[in-house]
């Protein structure tokens, strides 16, 4: 696809988005292009102390607010201090999750939780503070069962939302679902079901057509 | 000032708010008031931990825009868990800056700086996230000569926005009493010359008349 510079890639928790990311960047730098691999939360410098707050301590600690508040802070710090840079120097930037994360994990993931829909929060932040969107949007689905498990499997601290469960992740699926209905222009499903290979030969085919 | 419980200090570095918030706590408490003493960027777990990543550190770490962002975070979560609870039970809080200090300096004082006015984004963000003002805001007016002083003399690695000197402090205070001009209700400019116990003095005539 010419023109398409600014790619995120988006999914479950366990979809393949990392390793993904890593065999679409290894193929575009074969023929030739520059490309900066990142990911959010963090991605910059300062986004990645942000980061820290998030993704550490108790899941508890914020609320869905302040939440929103600062995965806003660290995407502008990411837009200001990496991205804009690279796309305005000719890189292709893949990042693993950009926006609809943001939409989808504190828009739609935690709504049932809280009681309250919090979606406009998160769009009426984004329009004042971040304004843009990649130029493509792939979304990785895959049954949560198959996707929780791989992220199980994969440990670490930063399992807060893993740990929610399947419901949680049954949601989470259907409102990436219910984005790349909101969003076809920018965005893809990709059936991310099978080997890592036949993925990855999938997401090549929406890029590199 | 009946009625009056939320009571936020405001005014440049070294114009006492912190000596002249406790002073007012004790006289509050001497009269049988259960009061709150806190501060902003922090006064709940969460923001000041907030905090550390605005005061610390290199100056230029964040741009104009992501500063707002972390100050309304830090402020939504030191809203949500110190002073709402504070106010629901009945006690008097009284905090060394709110709102007013990030119009001020984020709104007002960068604007040089960065050649554009914030203040449009700092209240978007306010009323999106934060949508309270204090009952009183009492704003420490001195000349910047004499505060800068007793805040250099003070000292401390939090000295990041008196190190941009007398030229700065000159248009925050300019932007404290345009503040005040703009919230009439709310706002009460009180001389912050003199001894602690004269200023005391006039704290005291406004609040408990």
């Amino acid at each position: 696809m010419a023109g398409v510079r600014f790619i995120s890639f988006e999914g479950v928790d366990g979809s393949g988005k990392t390793t993904q990311l890593r065999a679409l960047a290894a193929r575009l730098r074969a023929s030739g292009t520059e490309v900066v691999e990142t990911r959010e939360p963090g991605g910059s410098e300062g986004a990645e102390l942000i980061r820290r707050l998030l993704v550490e301590g108790d899941p508890a600690r914020w609320s869905p607010e302040t939440e929103i508040l600062l995965f806003t802070a660290a995407r502008r710090d990411h837009l200001e201090r990496t991205i804009r840079p690279a796309l305005a120097r000719g890189a292709t930037v893949l990042t693993d999750r950009f926006a609809d994360s943001t939409r989808v994990y504190q828009g739609v993931g935690r709504a049932d939780l809280q009681g309250a829909d919090l979606r406009e929060t998160v769009d009426a932040l984004h329009d004042l503070a971040i304004g843009v969107e990649p130029d493509l949007t792939l979304i990785l689905d895959i049954d949560p069962s198959v996707g929780l498990a791989r992220g199980l499997a994969r440990g670490g601290a930063e399992d807060r939302f893993e740990r929610l469960g399947t419901d949680f992740q049954l949601r989470l699926r259907a409102g990436f679902l219910a984005l790349a209905a909101e969003f076809p222009e920018r965005c893809r499903v990709i059936d991310a079901s099978g080997t890592a290979e036949e993925v990855a030969a999938r997401v090549a085919a929406e890029v590199v057509g």
